[in-house]
């Protein structure tokens, strides 16, 4: 089934413009959330995305076990976005997971799908080094998910100011 | 009437672009400065870039009230140039205005502009989240402010190594 | 005789399309690295590389004098990859050399190739204003050098996640 990858960068709209995709496929639609719960006030901000998204989208919390929640939320009838895949990096980064793995397989999860996937990441390569050495691995990291899954979907849309390009 | 929005990087060639595009309309060139001239050598620095686009321009210093200046600088038989949103953005957050309500009466502008408008400004968004909390925010205001202007104006160029893509 | 400009953010996958492309020329392939081996690992590292490469490759180090490395290594039957034009900027810098002078004898020797030559180059200057003082330089430079190798070639690809976008 078709995939779409929106990636873009910091207040771009790329987050907007993947909600607008998934809802123009008419399919019943799945938010995937990588973001945590932390506190009350995380979980206030939560609360208030749901509510902007209206009450046809179901919400499931993925910050570590992605593909797993793909896999069990995706059906042929059934869109399932995914925002966003930066935020899943840093999250395994921090538990100390296995990153390529975890990678593999949200890769064979996309491309087997029955309905379709909608995944969301950060572009952050295209600024100066940073002297944080978390901070470059982050980004060295980030950038190889986002090209493997770049590779295993069937469209790319970059997204700057609001407005798609076209990538593949 | 057209406007133009030139998006780019730090030394991408965009205000070059911008000015050519400017100058190519054969209508009279009005340059918009939202730089400071805090002290002498800022000063000096303005004068030789007014030196450099030659005496057809002429030049207006507007670090705040951006709205108003293309307002009272707009007629049929010109073109402004606004060099660059971002520091606008970067002038509003530390005199601590309301940005989203200068964006909406930018916005308006533009829309009623008799004459046509070309507006720069940075890409900011592209990089790893900054470790200052100041530099967070206004990665925010100016990611919104690019949005709102590109979705006003009728052409978008997205300028990289002095190469321009269009974007709309 | 063609030569194309790679420019991609880290982890782009820039090096490697740029690697496929000069493949795929058929033509003798000289790899130009600018890479220093300051130490074991770093030896250690360059040479894993060469082994990625295959032996049909030759590998040239360049971190200083790389207008002379592609002239002396350029022929109508070869293509010439040079890796990559920020570690150049970067060197240039901390060695205090003239930066628009080695940048003009780059573009000099790109416009009189006899064979091919791909150049592959880092986009910085789409994150935010950098804190540190040598890195704001280390951005005006390395966006000034693109700039310039972008206007002397003949075709400019924009890698992002993998995907080349045609700038020129």
């Amino acid at each position: 089934m078709p995939s779409l990858f929106v990636l873009g960068g910091a207040r771009s709209g790329k987050s907007r413009y993947a909600q607008h995709r998934a809802e123009a496929t008419g399919l019943s639609p799945v938010y995937i959330a990588t973001a945590q719960a932390w506190d009350d006030e995380m979980r206030d901000r939560i609360h208030l995305h749901q509510q902007d998204r209206g009450p046809a989208w179901s919400t499931v919390e993925a910050p570590l076990a992605l593909a797993e929640a793909i896999r069990a939320h995706n059906a042929s009838d059934a869109v399932v976005l995914v925002d966003c895949l930066t935020l899943w990096v840093t999250n395994l980064l921090l538990a100390d997971r296995d990153i390529p793995a975890a990678t593999t397989d949200l890769t064979k999860v996309i491309a087997g799908a029955r309905g379709h996937v909608v995944l969301v990441s950060n572009e952050v390569g295209l600024g100066i080094v940073p002297e944080n050495a978390l901070a470059r691995r982050f980004r060295d990291e980030a950038g190889r998910v986002n090209q493997a899954v770049a590779a295993a979907v069937g469209e790319v849309q970059l997204v700057v100011a609001g407005l798609n390009l076209t990538m593949k």
